[in-house]
This record gives structure tokens, sequence and C-alpha cells, in this order.
């Protein structure tokens, strides 16, 4: 039995200290499951900001040397990173060492990570269900995680002690752990994820581009609902980007059920048919009280959020 | 000048008693802008709670026996109810009285109550842009219109005094006010109010009846994004059956806009048009900027929403 004052890893290296890998360092140290976290990024200014919030303990320009002696591998990048930086740290992973990622898609990320992975390393992909709208290292913090669930979708063959491994790493960072296939998750996240952002990015752009309606206006009275989805709408575009570039199949299935059930709305406003409208506002009802029920959100009214006077009324000085 | 300690109105009569007359009530006993706060609900359970609550001073079955006698008469009811309603209390209402309403459209609400208002009654239908998912008479509460906009819709040759001292009295509830055309107020709501809640009411039940997805994988995995959504689709299925039947037209048009853009980012998507997809996900983070600019949402990251870790454990310990 491990001694619990051990570390679960010895040396964690963060492929990328954004959010999300930041988020986990954050939550890592909470827990004591690394002896050393180490990390690479883009630019010396994420990296000088990495170390001075003790997120790594040491930092690298490339993804080859923060790799290179880790014994858990984490990439943190966008989708579409993932497979160029397997074939870069490739030569240097430790025998026996997990790679493991933290992507929104993962079917494309298998396809494109695990042909690189050396013998004796195991690749076990993963994708924490968590975030919030902000980017970079600054925006990470410890309970990112807590309640929320990380799925894992290792490959058949794959040890069965590194997936326990990792799934153990996981909870202790606060989340529950449920494994599927690659194909599974993308459909799943497609529906809970990747279609809401997208709608969200779409009905933002559609409320920028009217002639008969001013942005100020669009903005003043957002309070009204299209607030809620500025919110997603604000996340990193690179990220989505490469989502969207690599979850096209699940992604049009999704929106060709969308766009079908959205034109019997309007088909049903057009036509003045309450019944309809009625019923299929009350269901939705219900599926709000399942996600408060399973923990997956708070119950209370606006999400809780805290209004903001000062801001509001300097605002209304600003126009009156 | 009128003594400080003298409320703004004698006498306040709430035609409804749900999220918005109860919030009403809460913030002009703030504000102390009514020597008597009286209320008409459908059912005695919401009388004796507004009585319990202190939301009320008297409650009456009928609408007619309400605004019998006061001075501002507020209806708080779905939209396709004020036109009847305006009909009923028409023959008691106080000369000099100011009739106003809170409903989400305008154009519909001045064409309904407008021909039932006597002479010597100001008649001057209002929106106020705030609100949660929850109804009925305890969700209401005196911070809901702190910071943020109220819009009245005056007809033409509507005495200005009774214009002002409802716009004073909801400056006085916490608000900014604006005036527009009842025209032009469905057609900016319709974008920033209607077509958000048409949208999420539309996702959470495309979510609802896939084959291939479960129900409760939707819960399990909301954190990606849906969750958002399905706050705002639990709002009361009768108020926005009633916003949809009379904003027909507003509404379809900027839902013809959205799918029109939908469609073009569904082209992206479908031939991998990287370059567009950054730009348009860029752009909508601006639109984001502007909202918590304008105090009209929080800036801390997921509407500053507190984890519930408990629940979420829970949740966890069911599944495991």
């Amino acid at each position: 039995m491990a001694d619990p004052a051990t570390p679960l890893f010895e040396r964690i290296a963060l492929i990328g200290i954004g959010l999300i890998g930041s988020s986990i360092s954050h939550a890592a140290r909470r827990a004591n499951l690394a002896k050393t976290i180490v990390g690479s990024a883009r630019t010396p200014e994420t990296i000088a900001t990495a170390l001075k919030l003790d997120i790594i303990d040491q930092g690298y320009a490339t993804a080859r040397d923060a790799a290179s002696g880790a014994d858990l591998v984490i990439l943190c990048v966008p989708v579409g990173l993932c497979g160029p930086i397997a074939k870069e740290i490739a030569p240097v992973l430790k025998p026996g060492a997990i790679l493991t990622d933290v992507g929104s898609v993962k079917g494309s990320i298998v396809r494109d990570v695990a042909p690189h992975v050396p013998p004796g390393v195991h690749f076990v992909a993963g994708h924490p269900i968590a975030g919030t709208e902000q980017s970079g290292p600054e925006s990470g913090f410890a309970e990112l995680f807590d309640g929320r669930w990380c799925i894992l979708t290792p490959e058949a063959g794959t040890e069965t002690a590194a997936i326990e491994k990792l799934k153990t790493f996981w909870e202790k960072l606060g989340s529950h752990v449920e494994i599927m296939a690659p194909d599974h998750h993308d459909l799943v996240l497609a529906i809970t994820s990747h279609l809401p952002h997208l709608i969200a990015f779409n009905i933002v752009n559609t409320a920028a581009h009217l002639e008969r309606v001013t942005d100020s206006e669009v903005i003043k009275f957002s309070a009204g609902g299209f607030r809620d989805f500025t919110r997603i709408a604000a996340s990193d575009p690179v990220m989505w980007r490469d989502v969207f570039l690599n979850n096209k199949d699940a992604v049009l299935e999704m929106l060709g059920r969308f766009s079908e059930d959205l034109t019997a709305l309007q088909r049903a406003i057009r036509f003045g048919d309450g019944e309809t409208l009625h019923k299929l506002f009350s269901d939705a009802r219900t599926v709000r009280r399942g996600v408060i029920q399973a923990g997956q959100d708070t119950s209370a009214p606006n999400f809780g959020r805290t209004p903001d006077p000062a801001a509001g009324l300097k605002s209304g000085a600003d126009k009156a």
C-alpha cells in the first residue's frame, strides 16, 4: 500500500498552462499529488506568470524539455496541437510514464496521438467537463473540478493499472470519473457542450449585425436572457475552432436535430399553436431539475449572481 | 415639493403576485413608495402566501376588487391576460390613477389594453428587463430591479406628469428607465430575450429526445455549457407561451436571421473553414466585454456560481 505522504506522481509535466493546466496544478498541490510540477508554454510571459503564481516549479520553452523525465504528462493545449506535440515529445517520454490530455474531442486526439506513443508509455485520453469563460494561467483555481465529471477514453489493451492510477488522480483533483469510448464521448459532448457553444457564438453574432437594433441596445437590455449566452460565447476562440474542426460529424448530427426541432417551434409560433409551445416549454423545465439534483449547477436563482449595483448605476449615470 | 416622508402612491394594486409582482412589492416597501399595497391572485394559496410574506396588506380574489380605489394599478400577469383584465377592472379605476403592466411584449398589450382605459386614467405600458428562472410569490426579492433597465412605452398624447411619476417609481425601485415605441421594444426584446429563451427551450428538448445519448448523460455532463441553457429554459411556460403568441412577427424575423447565420456556421464546419470559425468566435468575445462594462452581468467567472461539492459528491457516490 502506498504511503499516504508519498505523492501519487514524482513529476507532472503540464504541456500548456491555461485555465485547465493551471487549475490542475492548483488542485494537485491542494491534494499533494506531485513532488514536482513542471510546464511549458508558447510564450515566455505565460511561463513567468506560472512561476510567479507557483503553478509550476520549473518552466520550459518546449514541450519536449518539459515532458522529459515526467511520470505524468498532460497535454493542456487546443485539440489540433495534440498530435504534433505527441510527435515532438515521443522520443523523451520516460518508460512507464502516463500520457494524457484534456481536450474536448476524443476521437481525433486518439487518432492523432496514439501512433506516436512509444511502447512502455501508457496513453489514456481524458476530458474534464469543467471550465469557465476565462483563459490564461491567472484564471485557474483549485476548485474547478470539484463535483464535476472527468471522462477517460482509453483504447482497448491499455494497462489497467495506468487507467486506475489516472482515475485516482482525477478523483483526488475533486472529480467523478467515467470511462467511455472516444466516439461516444464525442457524441455526448456534441450535445452537452459543443452545440450550446455554437449556438451561443451564433446568436451573439446575429445580434451584433442587426440594422434595426443597435449594439448598445443589445447590451443594455441583455438581462432578459441574452447575457447568459454572451458568457459561453466569451470562451477561447482557438480552443473552440479546433473543437468544431475535429468533431465535425457529431456536431453536424446534433445541429441537424436542433434545426429540425427549431423549425417545428417556428411553425408553432407562425400558426399560433399555444398548446404545442406550452407543452415544449413545460418539458424543458424538468430537465433543469435533473441538472440541479445531479449537483451539476446551483439552485440559486440567476446562478446566484450577485448584482453589481455600482456598475449598473454608473452605466445609468452615463446614459442619463 | 413633495414631503420625502409621504409615499409616492397612496395605494398600489398588484394584479398577479408572482416573481415580478412580489419583487415590486419588496422594492416598493424598501423605498417607502406606497402607503398600502394590495393584490389579487388566481388562487387563495397565492394570496395567503403573499399576506404571510407581507407582500400585500390586503388580498382580493378578483382583479376588480383589488384595483378599486388604487392610484397605481400594475398588471403582473402573462401577456395574454392583460386585455381581459383591463376590461374587467375598467369600471372601477379611480380617476387620475395610473395603469401599467410588466409584460414582455408591448405592441399587443397596448393594442389589447388601451381601448378599455376610461378617460381620466393614465395608461403607460412598461417592462422591467429583469427576472430569474423562478416563479411564484416566494421567489420575489427587493434587489431584482437594481441596476436593470425598465422600458416604458406610453402612447402619444399620454399626460407627461403620469409618465414622469411612473418613471420616478421605477427609478426608486432601483431601475434605469428608457422610453421607446412599443414596436421598437418588441424588436429589441425579440433578440435580447425572446430568441434566447426560444433557443434554450429548443436545445433542451433536442437533448431530451436523442436515441444515442441518454437523458442521464445529458444531465451528468451538462457542465460543458448545456446547464446554462437549462436555467432560462426553466422559466414559466405560460408566460413564455404568451410572449411567442404575441410577438410573432419580431420573433420570426430574428429567428430567420439566426437560422441564416447558423447555416453559414454549419457550412464553415462542414468544409473545415477554421479561419471563418475563429473570426466569428473572436468577435463574440467583445460583446461579452460590453455587457460587463454596462453593468448588466457580473465579471466573475461562471457567473460567480458557488460550487456545491456536497451535491456533486452525493451524485458521484450514487453512481459509484
